[in-house]
């Protein structure tokens, strides 16, 4: 089981809204990307401080700072009051493990949400948090490793093709969002597979193995649930306009962002029934085999343990025992042993047993 | 299992409004069959290409525009353009599995909703999406194969009879949907009538075949669910005329429509009780039939094995057994044999095992 | 089962609003009681046609018409018509089947409901649908078959005693739901016997046949489910007055018929709990008789089998076995017998399974 | 099983506001309790009839009138026609079985809710409908036997300590609620320590007995659970002021009491979840336990099921069996045998059975 | 299992408001422990009496008193009344086992919540009140026993860094709260843990030690549920600023702590569904093996008890067997016998039970 959660503070007793990162680190150096763009020109940079991000070095309609490692945190400090971002708004931002959510601190939202990836090996659900900070002309987004899902994102705004460039700092986090929302069908998708494959073995031949597998699959559907349905409320909140920092214009795809989320958390929901009716089923089949197992005994038992009795009554050693002298009483015995048999059949095929 | 949910777009990463269709294309050309009616007048034409539609050369006071084929994006996409569809709208069309929902584009109304046939053969709820792109005098609607619930409607509108011919864009959505919702109706009758068959087999004799038949009829009643539960949000949003778009007249009729949308998805949760009602009544079954077969070894087994080693006893080869020489041992034995039998019968039946 | 969900409309494709009869008809001819009375005066007038009713033949202060049969849709059209009804409600009185609802069209009200009756001979619930409309001085009420629950009302109605000569329109459909939701107590105190019965058969004995029973009953409550929920929202209507056709002395008629169907709602789904915990009482018990059943076998085999072992040690034919011609050896062997079951004895009672 | 829903009225078709007695009277005669109290005075009567309550003869600030006894329904009707209430009210005072509900009448508020007290002996819990009625300055109260839970609060008005006789009539419905909803802690403290003592035994040595008491159990629980929850509304209507008879100071009484409501309705769902633990953790102890015997009765098979064969191969009579003849044969029998125990014991525990 | 649910009132009939202590006081004597601070200056006293703390000696811009102990109700109903706080504030203070809730009394807000630990010992749950009056410039706590989860935030205070000097009363409400809420996420990891190597275990070797210790588990998720769902509505309510005394600029750290309880909350729900998973999987693992378990009896006796048969029919004693006196009768005998299990072999293999 990952562990789901962890101590949420350093520290207990630790003052709300201190920034301090919690867990090894899991890259060497924090990583900053920055763009900047407009509809007619585009520059990205690698940087190595926060510096030129600050201080108007790299400028344009809107900008975008992607900063992967969460453990320097005295320069995510600087970076954070530089944009005036609330106390409680850092120390989130470094506190992996949080539900998704929306809050609006009117000159700026900021949204957290999970990036997650099937992991086919272990079978597990792995995720990674994302935040986003969402400024009238600005937007940052924190990660705790490189890797992840805006690189189709990325590609689009280099070359500068369908309305990203020019959509502002509310359609860039769309963007962001719609391809975590899509990466999460990828999930969808793979579990959908895996599910089908165990199903199949388990019609074929139920074992303990389908039951374990079953059973591991439902707990990440937990995992996978909990990313997922919080993630309505937000994009719901984006799209009913509660925030002035998205246009009107804008809105419209996070309706549309809000109906493939509402279609992702449906699908995880049928997934889960789907699992509890294969479980059922495993059960009643195991039921069922057993009902079999115990069937055989008992037609074997009921057929030769009378017959045995039989047979230990003519070979017992008294002196007098008529029977024992006759001259058919041998072919008389298998007689009797295939009368009874044969009654036995009959009464078990009446019982609908063969 | 149908593969529940796909990839949402093509590629991972695609811009959002990219309109490319997903999947193998199910038929060879696109098929349009246009129709322009009035209260008086009446046309219709199969089109090679759009222009008819998009010139005036089709005129009337109210045009629909049916397109069977999802492939030809490149004509779809002019069409869309020519209507001042939303690429969101545009991209929605082409996309496949997605959730029935209604779309208020304020100039026009985007509806998608699947339609549902039961395949008695497979067991399988097939689906097949329409997309209604619904303006004030025309109505777009578009599917991926031919063939459709639709031929009612068109009936209708040949004859001119009843209200369909002078009731505008909206009313002919209304029959459209109608028609839509009547189909569930059929595929609801079919699940229940096979939901009677399996339970008459079930109560007369329940096997593992019944089990996996019950399982199967949960998952496509999931499926079914997911069709019809998100269709009342739509037709509700329109029964209480939130769009300008559907006079109050017609409003009328989406209530009714309403109504037979509740009561499909009651069928459906009442079939999903049932089911789970037959579910527990098989595992039960299965139980007490275990049961019986076990008593039946415990009663063979408990009047006979004490018995058997008596018969043994009377086996052994020891030198010095006073009994074996006795006159009357033999009949005597078989008094003993019967006296167990009979006192073992007695308190089989006093337990109720008999 | 009863079919639970027949096809909506006769033929797919019908239009919306077409009055026609499904299924066979259930009586010969459409038979008519008409009665008007005002706190002083009463006529009662069983018609061979609607046109007394019609054209001002019978008149009162406030008129109600009973229709018992609902093939002949002619004279049903002719009389919806003149009442001014919407063609969907005249769809809708033909239209079996139909979940209960309260539809507002401003000078008339439409509801429908169904009267249930228990069966006691099959254990089911047989449904009658009874549409009401109410008019500001006229209610017409439309059945399938002559015999229903308002006797009671005509009787009060005939006496001319309490409130409902002088109640008006609203205060007679008051008292002809309240009749019906009276009926609903009656079923659901015959359904309560039954489970009372199969409760104490089920604790004395537990059998399949028990389990049958429960099963049975427990679909017969999802369908009287189906019947008393939603009128809770069709009386709830009525009862917050958002009709003008009800005056608001009346309102708290509808609040007490309110709390009525609460109770029945409520008790409905009380005996679905019992039900459920008499399912899980008798598979506790089928469990826990197996395991009586399989013990008995176990201390059997237990005890015997390891001395039929023994005794075939004694029976066989080796030459040089030594024991065979000891004096002593079967008083011995007994000795051992005696021992090894006494040990066994022990050991089972140890174990806690004698 | 408590006969849970009687016939609603005596006669099917009786008229709405019938004043009718149901059921058999409990006591012989109606025992009228009344007292009359201001801030400095307080007068306590037992009457013959309500003459004196209604003439003024019984005169103060504020009036209590406790009614024991239903079947007088004359002079039941008498006194309510003399405080005005409506017929409805009147009828639901001597039905017995009502939902606790909260009618407001504008001059006067009329709650019905259950007394209930659990009876050890039987493990069941016991019922008793209170009817209040509450004016601007009376209070009337109903009950079918003497007996109640009010004592506390006679006590408190003969002392004169406290709020109670200052505070006014809804003060004192307040504190005749109150003390019904402290009865409910009683009797959930009751079945806690039952529901503690099962659970006890049931880990030590499940049986059948149990399992029956959790059956019970949880039935009392339902039927707690119908008088617990519907006072939540009540009181909470009664806490928002929706009555004008509420005055504000005594609403935070109320507020009080509602938190008591939530606090026993939440106990009783604690409860169910708890039972239905039990029952889950009962059927696993008897799976458990079947797995044990069984797995007994498989070693001892296992053991000697194979030696009986061998032991029979050397009991039969060929003539020309060479083993029979040889010196070491028997004791070489017995190696075999060891060996085979030995080598089926090694088997056993590898697989973790013993 | 702890007393959930105790009598509410010392005396049953005790008037509301009694400020009376329930239960064995715990500790000899009341603790009381002030501190008065404003951003530049701190005070802190352990207080023989509550005299200083209400004559002035003890100010400061907020003051906080927490009060471990309550059975000295004669002073704490003096430090109440001087405080103004209502007298069913006064019960609630002394009365254990109170739901979580919020009651705003205009001038003062009073709360009260669970500290819970996890015992490891005894996989148990304690729980402990603490209750909290928030004034406009005080704070009053109060506990049962002493030691409790605020001493990260006395150290905070007395180090004077951060916000919590200059933060008003509700600064420091919100303090002590969210020091419970992080205390929760202690409970909520231990409990994990716990999970996690129940779960291991469970998948090694299912045994009945593993099923008492999930149902253990399950039934302090209960309890802990019981504790932190109801405060989700106390600090909502904080949240959405319906009271005067929290300023707006705190209630951005109410919606953090708003978050906080969600997540806890949900840590419990998943935490339950996983437990269920458990208790699910166990089952079928029991089933699983119950069937190993059978399977190998059935095999053994399949393939033994004919044979036995045979080997009996060649020990009867009859004269004339002419079998018994062939010369290779005895090898047939063995050719047969393994021509059967042979058969038997192939048999089982082909149904899979091999």
């Amino acid at each position: 089981m990952p562990q789901l959660f962890r101590l949420r503070r350093g520290k207990l007793g630790a003052a709300p809204g201190t920034v301090e990162f919690l867990g090894p680190p899991r890259i060497d150096r924090t990583r900053l990307q920055a763009m900047a763009y407009s509809p007619d020109q585009f520059t990205e940079r690698e940087l190595a401080s926060i510096d030129p991000f600050l201080d108007g070095t790299i400028a344009g309609g809107c900008r975008w700072l992607n900063v992967d490692g969460l453990h320097d945190t005295a320069n995510l400090q600087r970076l954070g009051d530089n944009f005036g971002l609330h106390p409680l708004v850092q120390e989130d931002i470094v506190s992996p493990h949080q539900r998704p959510k929306l809050e609006d601190y009117e000159d700026y939202l900021y949204t957290v949400c999970q990036m997650i990836t099937f992991d086919e090996q272990s079978g597990r659900c792995l995720s990674e948090q994302v935040s986003l900070v969402v400024g009238p002309d600005w937007v940052l987004t924190f990660q705790e490793v490189p890797g992840d899902v805006f690189d189709g994102v990325r590609h689009r705004l280099r070359q500068g093709k369908g309305r990203l460039r020019g959509g502002g700092s509310a359609y860039l986090a769309y963007a962001l969002l719609d391809a975590v929302v899509d990466s999460y069908f990828v999930v969808i998708e793979q579990m959908g597979l895996r599910i089908e494959q165990i199903e199949e073995r388990l019609l074929a031949k139920p074992d303990a193995e389908q039951l374990a597998a079953v059973h591991a699959l439902k707990r990440e559907m937990i995992h996978l649930r909990r990313a997922v349905w919080p993630l309505r409320e937000v994009v719901g909140a984006l799209e009913r306009g509660e925030s002035k920092l998205v246009p009107k214009s804008v809105r419209l795809f996070y309706r549309d962002l809000y109906d493939h989320i509402i279609q992702a958390a449906e699908a995880v929901e049928t997934y889960r029934d789907i699992l509890t009716g294969l479980q059922d089923l495993y059960l009643s089949s195991v039921s069922n085999r057993m009902n079999e197992v115990i069937k055989v005994l008992t037609i074997i038992g009921t057929l030769f343990i009378p017959l045995t009795f039989l047979v230990g009554v003519y070979g017992m050693n008294f002196k007098y025992m008529p029977e024992l002298g006759w001259k058919w009483s041998y072919p008389l015995f298998w007689l009797i042993c295939l009368g009874a048999v044969s009654g036995m059949l009959a009464w078990l095929k009446r019982r609908g047993w063969l």
